[in-house]
């Protein structure tokens, strides 16, 4: 059985003998992941932690404001990036998923990179959990935050990794959440990717494209928050459908919602959400996103497919 | 109320009455419209009709077999054209819905105007029914059996047009059929576009493509036979998506599978078929077709959506 408290004592004791009197950065996105490692390394250094929240232009609805707000509320220093531009320029012309992770990835490094650089930070901190790890040895996906598995050796650019949670898988990360008694937004929060919405948009990402699967998602999220199931959202497609707008023809977007169970996100299975509610938000989402012309439901359990469509 | 039987009389007679001694070609499908059509001209004028079976390779499994079987079970002069690769040439590189349309259009003409003038015929018999009608005059979707209102005019080629169907809905077409006496297979067969499965291939169609989109559509008819529900069908997207086969990763293809409730094609309501029925056609297809990893199922209305996806 796991012991959150013990957990989070021997996680502290050892971040503050490594870590001894330096500067750590931890880039928190907001997911229980990061905030949770971002946390447990704030009360083992205190001041000498600096979380950074990179805006990347591909977060949800109010995500950039609540997640800076919540770290102040919890006494952490903490750094507001804007780099939206910089993000959809690395994006630009990139239609194949691995390019586009790749291409978030090496951006994301260069943005916190820079960020150590001017804090002077010896070590960086991360969320990395077991599942991403397990993901990236098999090939599957590369999650952007194991490091040295892919090939990246965090030493060269001078800096350590610290990535507590790297031998739980998710229900334990949240019990981590509950003992440290972070707000239940945090502690219950849907897993999120790291590369955001830019997975979420099919082929070439661009900020109209992110803005009608930013407001498709919103549209999910209200309608599914009382389901209780382990992640909801919304994708873009970039092939187009025949609709009919307004009494003509429009050739128009395509939303998927994908709504699923699962214990770990290792394995997990569509979830059958009553057809009223499906109904309900196919409506919503092609009444209030003008472009968009038909909703689908995805109907494959992982494996076959993945939880993301990237 | 619609008396099938008046109905077939006056159209006898009509037809006779324009037709007198000419030569009629009439292009059938094996759809409900083109059969019935073909059928009434034959009873009409017996031998001075021509059938012609178009084989364009968008067909599915066993369809031109099954066409040409049936049309020379009814006595009916038939003439198979095998015109596949030409209309894969003619498709070839066309990604937009409405181009794909006209191509294909453009192909059926040219190869139906040379069956015509190889067999010497003076008339052209179309299933056209109303639905056709209403939503090329609305601008919806432009119906390749639809020549004056889109501007060609069959006159142009020295042919007139025969369109017996085409102050009647799909109901009234079916009651023809029965008291026609034709096979069930005919009188009771789903709507299936002019333009086949080159409408179910979403961006390029290429014989492979056709290929996995005609085994889909097998399984998903396979599985729904029973539903009694008004058109079932599968989607091949250009998009593609991760998922995981054999324990590796794979950016594979998309099915949407779409199965809806109408009257008359005018409306329609997506169908709430039973969520193991979807979980068993999302298993067979992701499992019986190698290179696909995903399957979603269409749920919106006609409108916002059309039924067919271009």
């Amino acid at each position: 059985m796991f012991d959150a408290k013990e957990f989070i004592d021997n996680s502290m004791k050892e971040i503050k003998s490594i870590v001894k009197e330096s500067r750590v950065i931890s880039a928190c996105s907001g997911g229980v992941d990061s905030t949770v490692t971002t946390y447990l390394v704030h009360k083992a250094v205190g001041k000498n932690l600096i979380a950074v929240f990179i805006d990347d232009g591909l977060r949800r609805e109010g995500e950039p404001e609540f997640v800076v707000e919540t770290l102040k509320s919890l006494d952490i220093k903490t750094k507001y990036v804007d780099a939206k531009v910089a993000f959809f320029d690395a994006l630009r012309g990139k239609t194949d998923a691995e390019e586009k992770r790749k291409a978030f990835r090496d951006m994301f490094y260069k943005t916190l990179g820079k960020a150590a650089k001017e804090e002077k930070i010896a070590f960086i901190a991360q969320g990395t959990i077991k599942a991403d790890v397990i993901e990236t040895v098999k090939g599957i996906k590369s999650q952007h935050n194991v490091l040295q598995q892919i090939g990246i050796d965090p030493e060269v650019y001078g800096y350590k990794i610290l990535e507590p949670l790297r031998e739980l898988f998710k229900p334990e990360v949240r019990k981590v959440a509950r003992e440290l008694g972070l707000p239940k937004e945090i502690s219950e929060r849907m897993p999120f990717p790291g590369p955001a919405l830019s997975l979420r948009v099919l082929g070439e990402v661009t900020p109209e494209k992110v803005a009608i699967v930013r407001k498709a998602t919103e549209i999910v999220e209200e309608e599914t928050k009382e389901l209780g199931t382990f992640q909801n959202f919304a994708v873009l497609h970039n092939d187009k459908a025949t609709g009919i707008k307004n009494g003509a023809r429009l050739y128009g977007n395509i939303i998927t919602v994908r709504i699923v169970e699962s214990e770990d996100a290792v394995t997990a299975k569509f979830s059958r959400v009553p057809y009223e509610k499906l109904a309900k938000i196919s409506e919503r989402i092609t009444k209030e996103i003008p472009s968009v012309v038909r909703c689908l439901y995805d109907v494959t359990d992982k494996p076959p497919s993945t939880i993301e469509f990237e």
